[in-house]
């Protein structure tokens, strides 16, 4: 079964040790953030300063481990279409809308939406940290250290598929932000795999 | 007066609104992994995903604010000799030693040092985030998204200055790992100004 998160939106699910979680890109050039939580213990959270110390590089595909904050695996990324993925950056969120998107109406952001699909859980917004922002396209420039929001590379029905390697609290999104999705704000789909 | 932080160790203290931290290498090619807290309340905490969020870019150095989970501005760079400090990288930890560094004795590391001086203030270990790395010099390759830990560039009496945005509980080490500083371990000093 397919399930879809609407457009700027947000949900929260569990997902099994050895379980497949498929992410779709259903229209293509949508980002969706993605926090894991050990699900026996939320104060285990992924972690992307552990994740980019085991993994060698910022740049995260097909073979990479997500490590959460207590240097343990939480997802694999056993398939991946796009191979263009985010770990740098926090989630949008209301301050994000005042400071980077001064025209813009203010939106409660992925932030705002992990929170809310977080809270039944016990996660509390101060425990939200860097999401793994899939499909998100932040290239970056190794003289300066600057990056940009790029349009993603995703094309209609590009998947990434991450394995449990815990009990898992899954939190995702249909991103927000403008600039991460190249001002359209589309759905986007999962499934969970056995 | 200058404090020392002897060679891999960590302390903890208060810096008010508006007083300036100045960070002293005083042998070169050392590291120092800091934190900062809200003194008033502690899930508060720098934020590397909202730092290179608003700075657009990920090497950080004077004239960069070092903001926090919650958006606010902790720490303004006022003044730096180096100008190459690391800010990717979660502290090393005895699960760093073992992951990373398998021909040496295992050290609880900058994590643990940090974890220890910060526990009199109520920080528990899971709400050590990403550190903002002082010298450390870790250059990124912007077209594979790799990255080497190099020696830092930091020499003798090198510093970097920091002035205090809100009242802050200060994290700091002098670091443990081989590579963040060439196979040394020297000290750190540090000086607070009004």
């Amino acid at each position: 079964m397919t399930n879809r998160i609407n457009p700027r939106s947000g949900t929260a699910f569990k997902l099994a040790k050895g379980q497949r979680l498929v992410i779709i890109d259903p229209e293509g050039q949508q980002v969706s953030d993605l926090l894991a939580f050990n699900a026996d213990d939320v104060r285990e959270v992924v972690s992307n300063g552990r994740t980019f110390d085991y993994a060698d590089t910022i740049y995260l595909t097909t073979g990479h481990t997500l490590f959460s904050n207590r240097s343990n695996p939480m997802l694999e990324i056993v398939a991946d279409d796009v191979g263009t993925h985010d770990f740098l950056l926090t989630p949008c969120s209301k301050d994000t809308f005042e400071r980077c998107y001064e025209d813009e109406p203010p939106h409660r952001g992925c932030f705002g939406n992990l929170a809310a699909a977080l809270a039944p859980h016990g996660v509390e917004p101060d425990d939200i940290p860097c999401t793994f922002n899939v499909f998100m396209n932040v290239p970056v420039d190794g003289n300066t250290g600057g990056f940009t929001v790029d349009p993603p590379k995703s094309e209609a029905g590009d998947t990434i598929t991450l394995e449990a390697k815990m009990d898992l609290i899954i939190g995702m999104t249909a991103c927000s932000a403008p600039k991460s999705n190249a001002g359209s704000f589309k759905p986007i789909d999962y499934r969970i795999e056995d």
